[in-house]
C-alpha cells in the first residue's frame, strides 16, 4: 500500500520538478516520511537532488538526509554551504552521524566533524574508536540518565527538558556520580510511580549490560531474547557509555541474517543491497569459494579415475552417480543448516555434541532406509521394466540401495559435525561447514559406493 | 555473562529444593529475569515444578509462565485450582494469552477461557479468528488510544490511568469516536507538548497502517524499514482494531529467517527448537524434498545412460563430472540465494527482472572464464604433470573448460530466474527456486558437456 502510492508519486514528483512548481512540491513533501522521501530521491536525476532537498523544512531534511544512500549524501555534502551542512548535522543523532562518517571518503569526514559542534565531535570520534561489529560501535551515547536520590517528579521533569535530544527516553538508566551504572527504569513505571517515588526504590536493579567490546550480534540475540527496547553499553570499570537501540538491533540483524545466508551459499558477504552491487564487486564476492570449491573436487576427480576400470565392468553404475552424491549432499545441507541456525539462535551449543549426534544418527537411519526402498522399487519398476534399461539387475539395484543407506548416515553425521567443530574452534559455522560438506559427502559417498559394488557385484 | 550466571544459579537452586529452603528460593528467584527463570525451571523434575512456581509473586509467575514451554505450561493449568490459574490469566497480555491458548489441547483451552474475564475472553476470540501468520493473529488489542480533541495533559493522566493494562504505552493512536484512525502521537512528542496543546494539532496524521489480514512478514519488514516500535492494524472500514509490536515482530522476524533456512535445505518449516523436535517429526520435515529430488535425479542418469557409449569412447571424461555438476550447483545456488535475500528484504521485485538476469549473465561471464583459466592450468599442471593422468590430454582440458564457461553461464541465469518466476506466480521463491536448480543445472551440465565433446572429441 505504502510501496504503490511512493512509485505514483515518484511520476507527479518530476512533472513538477519540470514545471518549476516548488511550493506545491514542498506542500507534497512535509506530508511524507523520510524514508519515502529518500527513496523517492534515489530516482530524481543528479543535478535536480540539491534543489529538492533543499525544499525539505531542517528537521525533515536531516531525517530524510540519514536514509539516503552514501552516494547521494556525498553528492549533498558536497554541494552545501558550511551552514547548510552544520544545520544538518545538527539535527542528526550521534550514531547516525557516525554511520555517515563512515561511508565517506577523508576530505567530507573533516567537513562534517569541522561543522559539528565540540561536543556532537567528542562522542563521534569516542564511537569511531571501537571496533567494527561492536557494540561500542553501534551504540548511542545520548541516552537518558538519572541519579538514585531523584523523585519521580523530578525524573519526567528532567526528561521533558533534555529528552528532545536523546535517542531514546523511554528507558532511563540510574546512575551515580561517577557513572556505575546502578539501575534502570521504563518511563512507563516512572508514569504510573507517584510523584514523591525515588528512584533508588522504584528502579529495577537487576540491570543486564553488555560490554563495549561484545560481538554485536549478541547483543542484538540478547536484546530479541529479553524482549528490550534498549541494552546498556558499559566500560570495562561498569561505567555506562552508551545504549543501543532495538531499532539499529534490527538492522544488525537483517544483516547478519543476509551474511548468513550469503556464507551458507558460498559468498564473501557485501553489506550492499543487491541490484547496488556492481558487477566486479559481485564478481569478487563469488569467486573464491568457486574456486575452493571447483580444486577441492580433484579428490573426487582422482577418485573416480582410481576405480576406472571397475566402472569400465559395470558402466550402469555410472549413471546413478549424480543421484547418489546429490542426495547425500541434500541430506548434508539439511542437518548442517539446522545445526547452524540452532547455534545461531543459541538453541544448541558445543556441549551438546553427543545429543545431536544421537538425533541425526537416529534421522539419517529412518531417511536412509526410506529413501533406500522408495529408490530399489523405482529402479526396478521404472529404470529397469518402463524405460528398458537392461543394466540395472537387481544386484546392481542393491548396490545402489545400500549405498544410499550408508551415505545417507555419513551426509548427516558430517552435517551436523562440521558446524559444531567450526564453532568449536572459533570459526564461522556458516563459512566453515556449508562448501566442505558437498567435497566430503562427494568423496564419502563414491568410495562406499565402489567398495559396497566390490563386494556385491565382486568386480 | 547472563547465561553463565543461570547455568551457576541452576546448580543451587536444586540443592536449595532438596534442603527444602523455600524462602531462600524465593528471595533469590524474585531478583531474577522472568526469561531466565523460564530456561532455569526447564531443568528442573516435573513433579517439582508446581511447588517452585508457587513460590514466585503473582506478577513475576504470570510473565515466567508466558516464556515457558508449551509442555511446562501444560504440566502447571492441569495442576492449578481454578483460582490459581485466574490469577495467571489476569496477569497475561492478550496476544500472549493468545499464543498459550494456540498451543494448548481443547480441554485445558476451555479451563483457560472460562477463567479468563469477559473481556479478555471476547479479545481472546477475536484475534484467534484471523488466519494464521496474518497481521491479525499477532496483534494485541490492548494499546492507548486517544481522542483528537483532547489535550496533552489530558491524554497524559488517560496514560497514567488506563497504561498499566496496556501492551506499550509509548506510541499512542488517536481515534474518532467510531473508531477510525485519524492520527498518532509517541509519549515522548506528548512529553515535550505543552499541557494544552490539542490532539488534532500535534498528532501525526500521516499514518501507515496495515489490514488485519496482510502477512505477518510484510508488517514486520515494514516495521523494521520504518524503525518504529508498532504499527496500527485496522480493519476493512480503516477502524484500528489492534497494533503489532516490536517485540513481537523480532519474534516474527527469527522465525521466517529460520523458516527461510529450513526451505533453502529443502526442509518442511517447524516451528520447535532444534533439540525439542523429535526424531519422527525431524524425519517428516526432511523426507519430502530427499525423496523429490532423489526422484528428479531421474533424469540425470537418463542422459548419463544415453550418453554410455560416448564416455565409454573416452572415460577420462567421467572423473570430471562432479565437478563440473557441483561448480555449477554452486554458482546458480549463489545467484539465487543472493536473489531470494534481496526479494525478501524488498530490494529487488519481479519487473527488474531485465536488470537482475543482464546483471548475472555478466558475472556469470567472469566467473566461468575465470573458473575456466584457473582449472586449465590446473588439469594440465596437476592431473597430467603431478598425478600422471594421461587421458587428460589438450583436447579434453578443452572440452572441460568450455563446459565450465557454459554451465556457469547458464547456472546463474537459472539461478536467478527461478526465484523471480516463483515469486510471480505467488510460489515461495525459497521453496521452489532452490531444490530444483541442482537438478536443472546437472542436466544442462551433462548436456553441454557432451555436445561439446562430441564437437571437439569427435565421439
Amino acid at each position: 500500500m505504502a510501496e504503490k502510492s511512493v512509485v505514483t508519486l515518484g511520476v507527479t514528483l518530476e512533472a513538477l520538478v519540470e514545471a518549476k512548481k516548488y511550493t506545491t512540491l514542498r506542500d507534497i513533501l512535509v506530508t511524507m516520511n523520510a524514508l519515502d522521501i529518500a527513496s523517492l530521491f534515489e530516482d530524481v536525476p543528479e543535478e535536480k537532488l540539491p534543489l529538492l532537498f533543499r525544499l525539505l523544512p531542517k528537521e525533515l531534511a536531516a531525517e530524510t538526509f540519514v536514509e539516503m544512500e552514501p552516494d547521494a549524501q556525498e553528492l549533498l555534502i558536497r554541494g552545501f554551504s558550511d551552514n547548510e551542512l552544520k544545520e544538518v548535522v545538527d539535527e542528526l543523532y550521534v550514531d547516525d552521524a557516525v554511520d555517515i562518517v563512515e561511508e565517506m571518503p577523508a576530505n567530507v569526514v573533516k567537513r562534517i566533524l569541522k561543522q559539528a559542534d565540540p561536543e556532537m565531535r567528542k562522542m563521534i570520534n569516542e564511537i569511531l574508536k571501537y571496533p567494527d561489529d561492536s557494540a561500542g560501535s553501534i551504540m548511542t551515547t545520548e541516552y537518558v540518565s538519572l541519579r538514585p536520590h531523584m523523585t519521580a517528579e523530578e525524573a519526567i521533569k528532567r526528561i521533558r527538558r533534555t529528552g528532545v535530544d536523546k535517542e531514546t527516553i523511554y528507558t532511563c538508566y540510574v546512575t551515580e556520580s561517577n557513572r556505575k551504572l546502578v539501575g534502570m527504569i521504563s518511563l512507563r513505571t516512572l508514569l504510573l510511580c507517584e510523584d514523591d517515588d525515588v528512584m533508588s526504590d522504584v528502579m529495577e536493579t537487576n540491570v543486564i549490560s553488555v560490554n563495549t567490546l561484545e560481538d554485536q550480534e549478541s547483543v542484538v540475540q540478547m536484546l530479541a531474547k529479553y524482549d528490550w527496547s534498549a541494552m546498556p553499553v558499559v566500560d570495562q570499570e561498569n561505567r555506562l557509555v552508551g545504549i543501543v537501540t532495538i531499532d539499529d538491533a534490527i538492522d544488525v540483524l537483517q544483516e547478519e541474517t543476509t551474511e548468513d545466508f550469503e556464507k551458507l551459499a558460498g559468498m564473501t558477504p557485501t553489506d550492499k543491497p543487491y541490484l547496488r552491487t556492481g558487477v566486479g564487486e559481485t564478481w569478487k564476492s563469488r569467486i573464491p569459494w568457486l574456486l575452493v570449491l571447483m580444486f577441492s573436487a580433484t579428490v573426487t576427480s582422482m577418485v573416480l579415475t582410481g576405480f576406472e576400470e571397475s566402472l569400465a565392468a559395470c558402466s550402469a553404475l555410472i549413471a546413478f552417480i549424480p543421484m547418489l552424491t546429490g542426495t547425500g549432499g541434500n541430506s548434508g545441507t539439511q542437518s548442517s543448516v539446522a545445526v547452524i541456525r540452532a547455534l545461531s539462535l543459541g538453541e544448541v551449543e558445543f556441549s551438546d555434541i553427543l545429543r545431536v549426534i544421537w538425533k541425526e544418527i537416529r534421522v539419517g537411519v529412518l531417511c536412509g532406509i526410506t529413501l533406500a526402498c522408495c529408490n530399489f522399487a523405482k529402479l526396478i519398476l521404472i529404470d529397469r521394466m518402463l524405460l528398458g534399461n537392461a543394466g540395472v539387475t537387481t544386484p546392481v539395484a542393491t548396490v545402489i540401495c545400500m549405498t544410499m543407506v550408508f551415505t545417507v548416515l555419513c551426509a548427516k553425521s558430517v552435517g551436523c559435525l562440521l558446524p559444531l567443530l567450526a564453532e568449536k574452534i572459533h570459526l564461522d559455522p556458516a563459512v566453515m561447514a556449508s562448501p566442505f560438506i558437498s567435497t566430503v559427502v562427494d568423496v564419502t559417498t563414491l568410495l562406499i559406493y565402489f567398495q559396497v559394488a566390490r563386494v556385491i557385484l565382486h568386480i
